[in-house]
C-alpha cells in the first residue's frame, strides 16, 4: 500500500531525527566537554524543532486520515495497524498541544531546574513554590488540551498516559491499594523485628577498576551485546537506545560502595536487552520501543532484584566477586552477604530506599502529585502533607525540605504521571518472573549454575520482540494469562523478607489482630 | 536588517545539523558499536537530506536575492558581507549541483570503496580501474555544474575550488613549478650524502599509556582547552569540531613508535585550535570554519613540524621525555634525538614520508589528477605515469600498485582537487611563521623554555579569529605582506636539512653547475 510505504518513510526519518537527538543527550552526559553546552542546547531545539514540525505536516495529516479510515486500517496487519495507532496518538497528540503552551513549558522547567538546585541547597522550599506551581498549572492545561473522560475520569489520566499508555487512575488506585493494605505492615513488621544485618563488609573500600570488571563480567553473561552496545561511566545511570544495534549504558562507581554500580548496571542492561531485543523489522518506527515505561521498568527490576538481588544468583557469583575483593569479603558468607544486600530500613531518600520501602516513596508521590493535579491539594502545601504522608507509612519525619518533598528532580522536569511506572514495574516484573519460572525449565537452577540466557531468551521472545506493537496491557495479559494483580509482588516481598528477618506475614497479621 | 536576521536564524539551523552530523561522524570512529552501523548511516543521510533541502529552499533564495543587491550588500559590514558570500556560496553550489549527480556520486564512492580495499589487498588496479573511471567522470561533470573560465581555466579549477577557495591551476603550477625546482635536487641531495641518523631507540617499545600522557601534556602545554575539547583514540588521527565549545581530536598510538603519536596529537591539537579560536560571534554560520583546507592545515603542520620536530622544543621537551622514557633514551643526546625524528629518505607511500620528501608525493597526485580531470590522462594508464614520476623525483619506482597508485584512499572518496592542500598547507604554515618569528618577541627562545603560548596567542589573533570572513588570500597578504611564495618553504627546508644532512644548497647548485 501506498500510504503505508509513505508513512513509514516519513517516520523513518523522523525517527533519525529523535534517535540522533538520543546521541546528543548520551554524549552530554558522557562526552561533552563543559564549554559544549550552549551549542549543544542550540543542536537538541533545533532537531527537536525539525522532528515537531515533520510530525504536524500535511504529509503525515493526509496519510493518516487515510490509513485510519475503518475498512484501511482493518485491512492492515497487526504491525501496521500498531504504526497507524502509534503515529496517530504521536501525531494528534502534537497537533492538540499549542506550541505556545510547548514553549512554556520549556521556559519554566529550564528556570525551575535552577530553582529547584538552590531551594534544595537552602533548604528553601518557597524558593521552589512559584515555578512549581506554574508548572502544576501546565501540566493542567495540557491535560485539557490533551483530553480524558470528563465524566468519570481524571486529569492526571492524560498525564498518566503518556508514560503508561491507557492506564487511568481509576485502575492505579486499585492497584496502589492493594499494595499498600499490605506494604505498610511489611515496613512496619521489619522495623519492629529489631534486627539489622551487617552490611559493613560493602563499605571498606573497593577498586573502582574492578568494580567495574566485575559488572561487565556480569551484564555480559546476563546476554547484553557489547557488539550492539556500549558501557560508560556518567554523573547519573541510564539507557539511551538508538535502535536494536546501538544501545548504551551509563553507570556511576563508588569506592565505598562494593555493589551498588553493579546493581545500577544490572538495572541498565535490563533496559538495554529490551532494546537490543527488539524486532529489527520495527527499527525506524516509534514501535522499536518499549510498551511503556512501566513495562520497560520492569525489564531492569527483574534483573536488578529478582535476578541481582535474589539468593540463586549469588550462589554462583559470590564465589566470584571473593575473587575481586577477598580481602573486604574474608569470612563473609553467601548468606550474610545475601542479607546484606537485602537490608530493609524506612528512609527518608527514596533512591536510598529497598525493595520494601520504595514502592511507599511511590505511593507517597503519586497520591500527592495527583491530588496536585485535580486541583484538591495546593502548592504551598506541599510540605507538610508530604511530611504527614511520611510519618504515616514509614514512622518518620523529615528534618528538612531538602530531604522530604525536594528530594526528586522530576516535578523541575514538568513530569507529572512519571512516578507510578517505577512500581508498576516492580508489579509487572514479578508477575511476569512468576511466568518465567513456570516456563523456562529449572530457571532458578539455572541461574545458580550461572546460566542467565535462558531468561534472557525466554523475555526476548516473550516481552522485547514485540516492542510497542501490543498495549501494555495487551502485553499482560498474553504473558501471564491474566491482568496486573499486586497480590503478587506483595506476596514475593513478604516471602523474601521472611527470610532476611525474623517476621512472618500471617503472624503478623494475627499478632495484630490480638 | 530583518532578511540579515532571519538568513542568520535559517542559517543558524542548518549549521545546528552540519555540526550534529559532525557529532555522529565522530561518535561512528570513536564510540560506535559495530551493529550500530546500519542505523548510523541512516541518520547522516536523513540529518544531510535535511540540511540540503532547507538550504535550497525558496526561504533562503529570497533572503540572498535581497541581500545580495548591490546597494543592500555595500550597506553591510565586513562580517555580514562575508556572510552572505559563503551562504550564497553555498546556496549557489546546492542548486547547480543536480540531485542526481549527487546521488550518482555517492553511489560510486560507496562502491568504490569496497573495490579500492580489495584492489589493493590483491594488487589489481585493473578492479579499481573501472569505477575511477566513473568517479572520473562524476567530477568533470561536477566541474562542468559548477562551471569554470572555459577559455583560460581548467576543469580542475571549479573542484580546487571546493577545498581552496579561489585558488586556481594557473596560481597553483606557478607555486608548484617553484618548489619543485629545490625540491628535486634537496631529495637527491640529502640521498647522495649517504648519511642516515640512527632512530633505532625510537623503536624500542614505549607504553602506550605512557605516550598518551605525553601527548596530552604537550598539548595542554600548546593551549589546546580540554574544557572546550577531548582527546580520544581512532583507527584514524582526526579533528572535528561543532563550534569554539567542543573540537575533538583523535589520535592512534604504536608501541614500537615513541613519538608517531605525539607528532599526530600536535598536528590534531593545531587543527583544532584554529576551531577553538574562532570568533564566538560566528558561531552557527558557515563563517565558523577554517578560511580554506590549506590553511587549515598550515595550523596542523605549523605545530607537528615547525614547532614540533625543531631544536627549540626538544631543548625544553627533551628532558621531559626522558623522563617518561630514561631506559629507550639512555645515552641518547637532544642532538642525537633531534636528527633522529628529522631523518629524510625517499619512500614510497606518502604519510610514511618526511618534511622534504612530502611534497613531492603531492606533486606527482596534482599533476596527475589534474591531466585525469582536464581528460589529458586516461585511467588506465595512471600506474604507468604514477611509476615513471616515482622514479622521475624519488629515483625509485613501486613494485606493486598497492605501494604505487593504489595507496590514498582519496579518490575513492571521489575527491579530486583535495591533495594540494596538504602542500599549501606547508608552504602558508612557512609563510606564517617566519612573520610570527618577526612580530612575537624572543618566539624561539620561548619555545625553548617550553612557552608555547605566545605563537598560540599571535595565531588567535591572527589568523583563527577571522574564520572565513576573508578568503585564503586576503589573510595571507594581511598576516605576510605578501602573497603565498613557494620560496619561503623551500628555503626552510634547505637550511633544516643543511643541519641534520651534510648537505649544502649553495655548494649542490654550484657542484651541478660545472
Amino acid at each position: 500500500m501506498n500510504e503505508l510505504t509513505s508513512l513509514r518513510e516519513l517516520v523513518g526519518e523522523i525517527r533519525d531525527l529523535n534517535t540522533t537527538q538520543g546521541l546528543l543527550g548520551w554524549d552530554l552526559e558522557v562526552n561533552m566537554p563543559e564549554k559544549g553546552s550552549d551549542i549543544r542546547a542550540k543542536q537538541m531545539a533545533t532537531l527537536s524543532k525539525i522532528a515537531h514540525e515533520m510530525m504536524i505536516s500535511d504529509n503525515v495529516g493526509t496519510l493518516l486520515q487515510k490509513l485510519r479510515e475503518e475498512a484501511t486500517y482493518k485491512s492492515l496487519d497487526k504491525v501496521d495497524q500498531a504504526l497507524v495507532r502509534e503515529v496517530g496518538k504521536d501525531y494528534d497528540r502534537a497537533k492538540k498541544i499549542p506550541v505556545s503552551l510547548v514553549q512554556e513549558m520549556q521556559e519554566a522547567t529550564a528556570k525551575a531546574h535552577l530553582l529547584w538546585v538552590e531551594a534544595r541547597k537552602n533548604n528553601d522550599f518557597g524558593r521552589f513554590a512559584p515555578i512549581l506551581e506554574k508548572i502544576v498549572q501546565l501540566n493542567q492545561q495540557m491535560a485539557e488540551a490533551l483530553g480524558y473522560d470528563k465524566a468519570n475520569g481524571s486529569p492526571y489520566d492524560a498525564l498518566l498516559d503518556l508514560y503508561e499508555p491507557e492506564l487511568t487512575v481509576q485502575q492505579l488506585d486499585v492497584l496502589f491499594a492493594n499494595l499498600k493494605k499490605d506494604l505498610v505492615p511489611l515496613v512496619k513488621a521489619i522495623q519492629e523485628s529489631h534486627y539489622t544485618p551487617d552490611a559493613s563488609f560493602l563499605r571498606k573500600g573497593a577498586s573502582i577498576e574492578k568494580q567495574w570488571q566485575f559488572s561487565e563480567a556480569v551484564i555480559q553473561d546476563m546476554g547484553f551485546d557489547f557488539n550492539a552496545g556500549r558501557l560508560d561511566k556518567a554523573p547519573h545511570p541510564f539507557c539511551m537506545g538508538m535502535g536494536a544495534g546501538d544501545v548504551r549504558l551509563t553507570t556511576r562507581l563508588f569506592e565505598d560502595d562494593m555493589v551498588s554500580s553493579l546493581f545500577s548496571s544490572m538495572h541498565e542492561a535490563g533496559h538495554g536487552m529490551y532494546e537490543q531485543g527488539l524486532d529489527p523489522a520495527l527499527q525506524r518506527t516509534p514501535l522499536a520501543d518499549g510498551a511503556s515505561l512501566g513495562i520497560h521498568e520492569s525489564q531492569s527490576r527483574m534483573w536488578e532484584n529478582l535476578v541481582g538481588r535474589s539468593r540463586p544468583f549469588w550462589t554462583y557469583y559470590f564465589p566470584k566477586l571473593k575473587e575481586y575483593f577477598p580481602q573486604q569479603l574474608e569470612g563473609v558468607s553467601v548468606e550474610d552477604f545475601y542479607k546484606a544486600i537485602n537490608r530493609s530500613q524506612p528512609s527518608l531518600i527514596r533512591v536510598e530506599s529497598d525493595e520494601a520501602t520504595y514502592n511507599l516513596h511511590i505511593l507517597l508521590r503519586y497520591e500527592i502529585e495527583k491530588d496536585v493535579i485535580e486541583g484538591k491539594l495546593q502548592v504551598k502545601d506541599l510540605p507538610k502533607v508530604w511530611n504527614q504522608k511520611m510519618q504515616d507509612y514509614f514512622g518518620i519525619t523529615p528534618k528538612t525540605d531538602t530531604e522530604g518533598v525536594l528530594q526528586d528532580i522530576h516535578w523541575s522536569h514538568g513530569s507529572f504521571g512519571y512516578f507510578p511506572t517505577y512500581t508498576l514495574g516492580n508489579m509487572y516484573s514479578v508477575q511476569f518472573f512468576n511466568r518465567a519460572k513456570k516456563e523456562v525449565p529449572d530457571l532458578e537452577a539455572q541461574l545458580a549454575k550461572g546460566n542467565l540466557k535462558p531468561l534472557k531468551d525466554w523475555l526476548n521472545a516473550k516481552i522485547h520482540k514485540v516492542g510497542k506493537v501490543e498495549t501494555p496491557a495487551e502485553i499482560v495479559q498474553r504473558v501471564t494469562g491474566e491482568p496486573l494483580k499486586a497480590q503478587y509482588f506483595v506476596e514475593y516481598l513478604w516471602e523474601k523478607y521472611s527470610t532476611v528477618y525474623p517476621i512472618q506475614r500471617q503472624a503478623l497479621q494475627s499478632a495484630s489482630a490480638h
